[in-house]
């Protein structure tokens, strides 16, 4: 479709969001039996799509040089036959995951005889923008869709056409089984106004979620006239208390860091206690400086860090996203937690330590959405801590913090009952 | 204080955010007791200033008809001795209600042995922005600190001398319990420039509640930088089914509409199946006309209606908040449903029916915070439906769906505790 005239790509914006919200009428009231239907058909249509879904990727991923990805971009974007047998599987496993709609949250019967129930219901109507990962498309749809909630997809356009060839598949399903075809759109034009015509129309789009970086999400807050759940950065701590068991400590530090770097849940600071940096930096400086991290270290770590830079001020707010890291030597678990509710982002820190008040102390005072103890920050993840299924992990207070799984996908609502209860 | 220059009222609305953000960490580690203490301190300490109270408010009720206030306005601005006495009463209540905060919502043990629970917490700053009534004041930073919340509180300038006095009592208390005083903040300028200021801290704000006129919701929702949860209009319907006892459908209809008719879960249209219009109709004109309310009728209706006017396109979306009602028959329990999602508010909807099968189907079809059968669309209340003390009724999907208490006023962390898992 080509779209070239501003009015027509808003009038394009307005029917796709029209459409998305008579679907999500319809998805409110699905059984649960008929969209694991859908999605286990969806699982088996993948895998006998498997050429034309790869010829459609090899289109993205020729492109790629000219879209300027980087090598891990790349390697995100390509899609082969393994690629597609985990997507077909994640779908069977969403399958098998408990329906959230229609979960009586509580309930109780009043005084007066009226019967309260609090309900769980989908949300409506979701704008998901993301980036390039195709696979992150079949997720996020199948989500939404367990959720009861019609979503319009907006990828990058570095993997439109893997995505086009995937929700094509995802729709005919929908067809087949009697679901809503508008249930899931994908953003047809390139065009970054689209964006725009979308956020503001809060009477069809009940929530947007980006997922992407700084500039992106900040546009979506500044533009959204419906609320934002912002998928954004992750400034991620470990704190190393005096106490610390150092070899755990090494090990839990290494897996935060480096066990994947691109993540918003990987590590980007360390913080030592200052009666045991002497004894542990030299090791964490033979560990990271083996798996090529550049340390960024402030004066009192430095010495014992071969290699090292110097840190920054900028360096303690810098979510890295790669092979470097922050390190700092602090006097007690007081400056840990202060430093980290200062620079942090309020995502994942983790403590290592032997004692239980400083354990205590560490969860009940950092504000972030994950606080973790004697743990890998990588394991703040909706499939680790048992949610199933993520659309991304939040970084808002508000509704849903941390892993956004089926459940952060909904609302409630309050059913009352009575037989002529009046307020007096 | 007076603020001249705009430099001056945005550093002032800063360092009142600021301090509020501090007060909040504090805040979000008290025990249950110390905040009970201090609900229970600042309602003998309300009970002894009342002379100095009367007096402030004396001062707001000379200048109402200079701020143009209506009588409405004026009785809901005045207060007495009797009413500070049901303000203190209200913070004795709260006191007694549990503590959200640190309530494990739910927990488990997950493969790998890593301990996950998901932990509620406050939400850190509330920025409230009301209209006139005092009570309100206290309510709104009672409710805020016993959910660990610090706030600031922007209220009418019509009641700003009486609200001054009421916050100038629970900060003394404050600071006799050991809390921080900045907990709670009365902006102390009439500028509205200030509350742009402060709707660009999201660093120091975790939510803005603006409970007011539309004017106000949309500027609070076009300039907030930091989430909203709008407490905003209740274009309430009672809609009585064919099958419905019709003593009890007026009663209901008579509750809904008149028991207090300025609030937003009052009933603004009723909508009525076209088999018992004839008969139900009659009694509805008798029952409105004798109370003084306008009847804005569709064309079937109006023959039956007494004095009734013809409704406009703009009737079935308008919210009185006075004695005004719209009456439209419907041929079907589909019209009526499809009627209420097209133009209510999707806050507060009831229907009169004795059919299991309308009951259920209304109940799983109307998109509204609260969906009624058999009852008065009034009960839609944080009292009447369990919560205690409610901020107000939210008309947001996100976080807060309708009555706001305590556990609305929370957000929640996981707090992950293991002895060295890391992600593989």
């Amino acid at each position: 479709m080509a779209v070239d005239q501003s009015l027509d790509l808003q009038h394009y914006c307005r029917s796709v969001a029209e459409r998305a919200k008579l679907a999500s009428a319809e998805l409110a009231r699905l059984r649960p039996q008929q969209k694991n239907e859908w999605l286990h058909r969806c699982a088996a249509a993948l895998r006998q799509a498997i050429p034309g879904i790869l010829a459609a990727n090899a289109i993205d991923c020729n492109s790629a040089d000219e879209n300027g990805l980087s090598a891990a971009a790349i390697d995100r974007l390509k899609l082969d036959e393994r690629r597609i047998e985990a997507i077909a599987r994640s779908l069977e496993e969403i399958a098998g995951l408990s329906d959230p709609v229609g979960e009586t949250i509580e309930g109780s019967i009043r005084p007066n005889g009226l019967e309260v129930r609090k309900v769980r219901v989908p949300l409506g109507t979701v704008f998901f923008i993301y980036e390039s990962r195709p696979n992150v498309t079949v997720d996020a749809a199948a989500i939404c869709l367990k959720s009861g909630n019609a979503v319009i997809l907006r990828g990058g356009k570095e993997a439109y056409h893997s995505s086009q060839a995937l929700v094509q598949v995802m729709t005919d399903c929908a067809r087949q089984c009697g679901l809503p075809p508008s249930a899931i759109q994908l953003v047809d034009t390139a065009d970054r106004a689209a964006v725009g015509y979308f956020l503001a129309l809060p009477q069809f789009i009940d929530v947007a979620i980006p997922r992407g970086g700084k500039g992106l999400i900040e546009r979506v807050v500044a533009e959204a006239r419906m609320p934002v759940i912002k998928h954004f950065d992750g400034n991620c701590h470990v704190y190393v208390d005096r106490s610390a068991d150092l070899e755990m400590a090494l090990a839990i530090l290494v897996n935060s860091k480096c066990q994947r770097m691109g993540v918003c849940n990987a590590c980007e600071s360390l913080l030592v206690h200052a009666a045991i940096a002497e004894q542990f930096l030299p090791a964490v400086s033979a560990a990271l400086g083996q798996r090529g991290v550049t340390m960024h270290a402030d004066p009192v770590a430095l010495p014992w860090l071969s290699g090292a830079v110097p840190a920054t001020e900028e360096d303690w707010s810098e979510e890295y996203l790669g092979p470097d890291i922050s390190i700092k030597v602090v006097p007690s678990l007081a400056d840990a937690i202060e430093h980290i509710n200062r620079y942090g982002s309020h995502h994942t820190d983790a403590i290592v330590t032997r004692e239980l008040e400083a354990a205590r102390t560490f969860q009940l005072q950092v504000d972030s959405s994950a606080v973790v103890v004697n743990a890998s920050t990588r394991l703040n993840d909706g499939g680790e801590i048992g949610l199933g299924a993520e659309i991304g992990i939040s970084t808002d207070k508000i509704h849903a913090r941390g892993p956004c799984g089926l459940k952060e996908l909904t609302t409630y609502k309050y059913l009352l009952i009575g037989d002529g209860q009046l307020r007096t």
